[in-house]
């Protein structure tokens, strides 16, 4: 955690875990971590690329592949922090790294890669991410 | 139950209770009760409406009120039977009944009324309900 | 709104409506605005009852009805505030009142009632709100 | 979708697209195929599970990875069946193999596999898959 916190390009949002959170384990449901990386995500793109026109007009970013490795289960009360960074891109995709882990201790919780591409809503082909699209977000790549 | 099993009018849907519609309780979680009942409304309107013309064209059914009672709390498994039905029209709003019952023994879980009015999309007011939406509704509505 | 903002047992919490918050309609979803309602009821117990021994032994606070007015649809972007207090003790029962404002012009999106009492979880009976119970929410009563 | 109707070691759940699983792309939400998932991995040991005396005294399934793509998103009213089958064993862990389609001209909407240890509950290690585990298990497997 320790290096990430001086760069600008990982954008971090916390949250506290709720009842409404668990599930029949008294863990988090993994459903729900889906949601929090999506929250996220909201985060990043207001943070990083609120202003990116070239975003905006009928193109969607949309998931096509998530790999997400569950560490330790969260619990009622836990206070956890959300990183996301954009970590790849490569062609027609790019690739958001995203962990989540627990504020007191700093222990693993979450770390997933979701692999997006930008769609054209008209013809609902993924663009090739260069031009302007690469201008916005090769600025932004956190190389691991 | 007893007499309801034979009233077309009421439109009967089932589910079972699984760890992820549980909270920290052990029971199910007071907000995913609200996607139960969404789920039964959907299954009424594909039973009772899906021919209906008069709601396809820029009108939307949208919720004012609910008034939710919890009866009992439903646990891991419990095999559940959602009724709804139309019981209420006047003026410009109308109220959908609902319960939720235990199977295996009829035991009450949840029952409620939800009021809605008809929308009109363009100008965001709602419509009387009158004319074509009367001739839709009226032969749906269950007296209690 | 006015009011509120120097009572201290009213506690307050911010959201910001993402996508995966809407549904069809491109208005938050029925069910999802109840999940805003119990954090900002999860708020109000890390505030007000953190310290409360009396609330942590074998009783659990058990939602027995919910009334909810639905005033307008939030949509995407909008930042949102919840506010919550305890609006009535009576006999074996109490009343939360919460609404949910729009922070930009302060329009009113959800307001609701939520009745709940105190489940001894042994016998699985409420409890009458008195003795130590009275003197935990007393205080915190706002009288409306 | 030919193969698979006739294997019993494969089990197959359906459900309607309702408007609270979508969102603000008109989609079924990313976090919502997950509990499409989940429900099917339920209706899977009620089916396959159901009497395994093995599998309830303190020993829990607790997923470590999962790894989704998402093919197609699924909108409003669509028919998906969702298949659930066990694909490999391996020393402390083991996979489901998970497929949801359409039913109507059976396009791939998503595939995942979930990789699972069982928990020792009192320990919180992953147990070996031997024994009494494997006899579970092993007759289960379908090869791929």
């Amino acid at each position: 955690m320790t290096d990430d916190t001086l760069d600008s390009r990982i954008t971090r949002n916390n949250l506290r875990v709720r009842g409404f959170h668990l599930d029949v384990y008294d863990h988090v449901n993994n459903a729900r971590y889906l949601e929090f990386l999506e929250e996220g995500r909201w985060a990043y793109f207001d943070e990083h690329l609120g202003d990116a026109d070239t975003l905006r007009k009928g193109v969607a970013m949309v998931a096509v592949n998530l790999n997400i490795n569950y560490r330790q289960g969260a619990v009622l009360g836990d206070d956890l922090e959300v990183h996301t960074m954009l970590s790849r891109i490569s062609g027609r995709s790019a690739v958001m790294h995203q962990t989540i882990h627990r504020v007191r201790d700093g222990a693993p919780v979450v770390d997933a890669d979701l692999t997006f591409v930008l769609l054209d809503m008209q013809t609902q082909k993924p663009l090739p991410i260069e031009g302007a699209f690469l201008e916005t977000f090769e600025p932004l790549l956190v190389s691991r």
